[in-house]
């Protein structure tokens, strides 16, 4: 049988480790696979992980490995970078991370490697574009992380506001990963009805909505103060888009996707609604933005753009 | 319904804040209440897990609380304390946490607390010795983590020696959760054929073995030289153990458990084999040790009662 | 520790049992009795459940018992009645079935249950009525399966020709489980946009859809031809539905609830979308039915009640 | 990405239908195909489980099907065939089947399929055996059910006798799946402990185990006097068993295996405790049997070698 589910996993910080140490527990893949360019480092997470398995529902093989082990895996993880220090952007992490990013795509690139690349790096969406440039894939097999956290973050903030299960709030968080995102309030339902109907009914207007908007923009920032990092909510996030692609669920999920003109920009990676399954970015989910909206998505790709220039630059 | 299954984590370092993360992953309990000295870092690491829960399989209440949340919860694990240090045994580590242990178990006492109390703090037996005379409890309701952990590596290492799944190796780690631990051979089982008869068909003798349990004993040490703390198989562990109580589950651990003559020692908290359920600790499990390993239990033993003697000292 | 989820299962029948054998499989409860007025039947059940224990997921205890068993359960779930035959309206179901239902609701009150009460007899809605009357319970005890079976097949269907996963179609199979039962399209999502945009898009109009909502009307009597009933997909639906109840979910799910003029229809059980948590009934979600699908619930509500008075005068 | 866990399902009866929907509940297959000689009956049994879908932890395609469908699956599971009737030794069944089976490997052979064959109709040894001979494949790869239920009746009865969880039961049901089975007592454990150990600490005899052991072997007969077959146990046992080679686990089950010797037997298949991994049966676990055992185990071979002979000559 030739059906191994092979993960591999680039840059063992806290990110990436969390999302591993998730596949511990819900099992879903059969062999994982984790490189650093502290190789020590990644020997010592792999028995820590090791040692969990006799008492894990996922039974599959660990081991510390190095690039070639990207040849025939399904999909690569790349988690590798320096970390956002507290009271540092997202953006300025640019420079610093994007020579780290070319190079480990290009040694993914050499090893043959034909599946899924994601990337949870950040700035995650010039880091995204920075890999899909590198690596030359076809714009589909490359996936960013993008807002799935941030709309992991506005869906349980919504939840808790509304009392009603995050299953049934429908909403997105849209742009950039980082200060410039916004909430499409127009589109967003809460089980088979329209949100903005059903503050009308509660006799409530949107302010509420803004504060749970600026808590989630916010809440990096606020983990990071009390924590130095966040890791947990992006580790289960990661969890949740590789099980979309290993499981081909077609399902809908805000990544950081290639823009062909469905949202009016074209040439860069961003935050959208996009269908997920074993080809990766099967296809974006246009939405029909107000004005106000289109305005902030037009504002976070410009802002992008300029990111993704001086990035390639850097590693030019 | 009152039928909550609510957890209590007191202590939410990396190895407690493992254990509530794996409960993220895999279900199981409906509420989670993190306490921690540091009460922004509770808050900030109830944040983190909280924004996982929209790709969670568990559906749980996730929140900072304090000590008075232990008044209904079924189970209370602590994992407080300060962390091994590269080099540092884990016997120096005493001093450093009795006192912090006996300020825990108080106000956890103090809540009207009336499940079962695990402690994972290191190291484990004294510190389960002094919780358990701390809080006053019948002594099957103090849990230490034992050679939980200690079981799980070995399992797993002989799991890759035999290639066999280690839900097959039947084996234990006993003693202090530490340098003096052992493991009793001629108790050692896989499927239901004798370890030491299976070496015999393959014509291998015990210095493989033996070489496995030094691999296990040195493990700790090789992954803090390689990442500073050891968490992730701690945390799986923990998980492993609260389930076993929750699902009252008759089932067999090596955990620190208080002794009564099972093992011909009285009066200390030590890893045995013991059967775990509802109740907590429902029976000690006694093996018929060879000479040599019962003096190895006791020499474990005898290092113990002078720890346990000195920290009880210390927070008299 | 008082925190067991109990479910008590009356009725050991296809649909009940694949109900049971579900949970086996999942987990999530801890304690499953079995009643049938059949008692060797249940005892046979029960044994065939008990001897896949040692390979389930799901550590719970399983036995055969009578209604005493009722008092101190979470949920009771009812599946007794005589099954639908081939070519039988559910609506013919009514007059065998209200005299078995009466008796076995009777015998539940009297135990001192103060649970959750499903029902999952056909013809459902009245059913539901019939037990609410009968048991005197406060209407959001008492739920009916209603049509969360129906709107999974809608969802699974429409997933198949959206080729989108059914986590990301929000759409409700309303009114009365069986042939008056409709969709309210303009109520209907695909992720955040509305099904009847995303059609506009493709170039498709509402034909289509029709012919899924016959298929999902038709679903129970195709299967019944092939296979002369059905009760795997119910199983699994009524699994979900107590599991939202047991994990205090608040998610919405289309069962028969009680009216009190959401749909400005009032005094009878019918298929809405409600919000389910360990309370049972939270509320029901109303949504603008426009004229069409207001009065084919209205037809279906006065359908329901004429069957009700039926069957209600059958027990007096 | 070609990592598919395809599964086809030769037999749309209860046993089969309950690994199916297992499956459904468990997760870890991505493709199911049904395929039966009442075409319909498979249509009908694939809507069933689909309409499970939505709520279903399992995302899976599924589907009825015909033998092309096997060229590219991971594992045919067998079970068509007559049922057991009330009153029927398994060993009559023989004639019935032979021709059945006959002409379903004959046509999972022709697909081209190269996966593991796993059979589970009755007689499951002789029709192991015959599947083995017809399909050509080496002996690893065809793998009958065997004693796989009988040994989990067995932990599970131990499991409530002893009070223990049946994880730790470590014993074994071997021989024929059929009255000339029997328990290697000496090869029994609990935990690390001798079964016969224990019982004597406990000043019990083997009485108590021989009375488990007939109700094991009557089990099947008490189930189906309730119930009219027995289904759900065997479901999960098969569920089981193929999670064992799809996560090429490694583990030890009983399983009918072709016999070369390890228990002085030639030229059958006949349920032993045997290592599944992704090749099918890895190797046969030979225990010394004592006098009395090995005279059991030579009568189950005998009986079903003239029982062997008899089907093949049926097809010839």
């Amino acid at each position: 049988m030739n059906d191994k589910r092979k993960l591999v996993l680039v840059g063992t910080g806290f990110v990436g480790m969390s999302m591993a140490y998730s596949f511990l527990n819900t099992g879903g893949i059969d062999e994982l696979v984790l490189i650093d360019v502290d190789k020590e480092k990644a020997i010592g997470e792999a028995m820590d992980l090791q040692h969990g398995l006799p008492y894990a529902r996922g039974k599959m093989s660990i081991k510390a490995g190095d690039y070639s082990e990207c040849k025939d895996a399904s999909i690569v993880v790349v988690s590798a970078g320096v970390a956002q220090k507290d009271g540092e952007t997202r953006l300025e992490l640019t420079n610093r991370n994007a020579k780290i990013m070319k190079s480990v795509v290009e040694q993914i690139r050499d090893s043959g490697f034909g599946g899924i690349l994601v990337i949870a790096s950040n700035p995650v969406d010039s880091m995204t574009y920075l890999a899909w440039k590198v690596s030359g894939y076809p714009k589909e097999r490359v996936i960013g992380s993008g807002t799935i956290l941030d709309t992991a973050r506005l869906r349980y903030l919504m939840s808790e506001y509304l009392n009603i299960s995050s299953s049934n709030i429908h909403a997105y968080i849209m742009g950039e990963h980082g200060d410039s995102s916004f909430v499409p309030w127009t589109h967003a339902y809460v089980g088979a009805k329209s949100l903005l109907d059903l503050l009308d009914e509660k006799h409530k207007d949107l302010s509420d909505l803004h504060a749970i908007y600026t808590q989630v923009q916010q809440a990096a920032y606020e983990i990071i103060k009390r924590k130095r990092s966040t890791y947990y909510g992006i580790g289960l996030s990661l969890n949740r888009l590789v099980h979309a692609i290993l499981d081909d669920e077609n399902v809908i999920l805000t990544v950081s996707a290639y823009q062909n003109g469905e949202y009016k920009q074209k040439g860069l990676y961003i935050g959208v609604p996009a269908m997920i399954n074993a080809q990766g970015i099967k296809e974006i989910i246009p939405l029909a933005l107000n004005e106000v909206d289109q305005a902030k998505f037009n504002h976070s790709c410009d802002t992008l753009r300029e990111i993704n220039e001086k990035s390639m630059e850097s590693i030019a």
